[in-house]
């Protein structure tokens, strides 16, 4: 098959591997129709993180069944699935008690070892517990960017909007205009949210946040963000804030523009961010987050992607192919990109 | 009146203070007729934490209304009350949305200017807003140390309990062995906690604990103490943890002991605490609590004292009268008892 690999900081190349196949009786392999470029792929890419070369890389996919082990039991060959970022047994303790993300016996695609989701196929370890078939064995392909969403982005948004406390009526900011910022957003309504108040200088960006559901947006950073939260609601705060960037000073703006007993979901990993206990103590402020138990959330997501009711795949903003997915690195690089979307082709 | 001041360290004298009386017309005043001692009155006896000499003191009581202002609509006197430990106006932005404590208006028993619970009456200001009349105008007697437990310390353990996240069939365990501590075993337990393991070396205390709900005890503190709960639950770690003394050890011991994706509630004013981001992020933990919106949960709290669902009350363990309440400051700080009561009789 053709895979990406990481060649070193900026160089992303194609090359063929070997076919993966069916090794444990709980494995599935999966043929991939289409996977997309992270922001969390930038930091190796710009040399800001390690990894080895030659190493497949990607962890978001949708894909259909090829070829399912002996063990696999609600999965058969031809039906689409969505593959959440990691995989998981479902049934260790941390699986059964809605923490998949930390499965003793999970992993991330990509890792040394396993298959990166950009690329032809992936071998699929926990199968039944880690793939969610969608309903009736396909969606209408004009879905096929939203259920690629569910891979991360938007289960990453919404335990944000989950982990700050969102409930119908609440007024929410969200820090950061990514992908995950965008999802988060999308979320806080989805969650009943009455007012979403969306940070961002960019105009597209912007345009996109209001297209999702923000009520507003803020255009400043820093104490120009705080104090345009605070003029939008009387001085007293916004009952939540998604911190969707993991900088020191995206988690000063949160914790200054959150109101007294609000609460902060933090899902960008974190970049010289402290947590001042005085300031968290005081003000009686809840914080949480950390990466996404998106498996969890991947069957009501899915849901609500098929009716109709949520759109996250207007986060993709350019289109690839896997041979050019380079491209795809390079426009998310350069900020030209939201979000790249990769499909694959089978030849 | 009689009222208790603060001489210096160690030194708290009952000396004659005017009689409040109703300055505003939301004011009201009220007979104390129960008043107690907190741990966190032991800063300022300790020397820890500054204080003028002479200042009136005590944040906890309850008593009857003995005359209301012009403004007050909701209580007579004759009525038995509850004060929360802070006053809250009712209506500001933070009121309204669930967070008293943090009332524009708002403050604490015995700030300067204001009487102290620890004496023969109080001027309450927003009478109407603060205080909680018990139905029916008085409780009976025997009720007396539970009504009282819900002016701090029984909110303060139920806060722990919300903040951390506690639910039907939670495993919890609680840090710190105090009235709060007990307090939060109590609120857990209340919530629905299946299993709660409470924290403490002292037998007196242990069987305090136990009778206020706790399945489990471990004697053990620190590093000792998180391998004993991990071993209580299979290496996993317990769902939700009530950090309730606020050293740097007993968070440490918090974050450690709580399974990925737990939550941690805080209520013991941090000393010397921190939070490492890296570990909660990495751990996905949700970490809140702060000084306890008593006043939020003291109809439902009282609800359930009044129908014998909780005693909060069996935190006390010793009583004097108030001309006596040196001494008990002086058991508190010698750890000889858990929580003093001090009936205030009136001549």
């Amino acid at each position: 098959m053709r895979a990406a690999v990481f060649d070193g900081p900026g160089r992303i190349v194609v090359v063929d591997r070997p076919d993966p196949v069916v090794a444990e009786p709980t494995d599935a392999v999966v043929r991939v129709t289409a996977t997309c470029v992270c922001g969390s792929d930038l930091w190796y890419y710009r040399g800001q993180s390690p990894r080895e070369h030659g190493q497949t890389i990607g962890h978001e996919f949708v894909g259909v069944v090829e070829e399912v082990g002996a063990a696999v039991r609600h999965l058969r060959p031809g039906t689409q699935v969505v593959a959440p970022f990691r995989w998981n047994d479902g049934d260790c303790p941390h699986c059964t008690r809605g923490a998949p993300v930390a499965c003793r016996r999970g992993g991330i695609w990509g890792q040394p070892g396993a298959d990166g989701g950009q690329g032809e196929a992936v071998r699929v370890p926990f199968a039944d517990a880690t793939l969610v078939p969608v309903p009736d064995g396909a969606a209408p392909p004009e879905l096929l960017p939203s259920l690629l969403a569910l891979s991360d982005v938007m289960g990453t948004g919404h335990h944000a909007a989950v982990t700050a406390g969102v409930r119908p009526g609440s007024t929410v900011a969200v820090v950061g205009d990514g992908a995950v910022g965008l999802c988060g957003v999308l979320a806080a309504r989805r969650l009943g949210a009455e007012r979403v108040v969306a940070c961002s200088r960019h105009p597209g960006r912007q345009a996109l946040a209001r297209r999702v559901g923000a009520t507003d947006v803020v255009a400043g950073r820093g104490d120009e963000a705080v104090a345009e939260l605070l003029d939008l609601t009387d001085g007293v705060g916004v009952d939540h804030v998604l911190e969707c960037v993991g900088t020191g000073e995206s988690m000063r703006t949160a914790l200054a523009a959150v109101r007294p007993y609000g609460g902060v979901g933090y899902v960008g990993l974190p970049h010289g961010v402290e947590l001042p206990v005085g300031t968290l103590f005081g003000r009686g402020l809840t914080v949480g987050g950390g990466i996404a138990p998106a498996r969890r959330y991947l069957p009501e997501l899915l849901a609500d992607v098929l009716d109709g009711t949520i759109e996250p795949g207007v986060v993709f903003d350019h289109r690839v192919g896997l041979e050019q997915i380079a491209d795809g690195y390079r426009a998310m690089d350069e900020r030209r990109s939201v979000k790249t979307l990769c499909l694959v082709e089978h030849t």
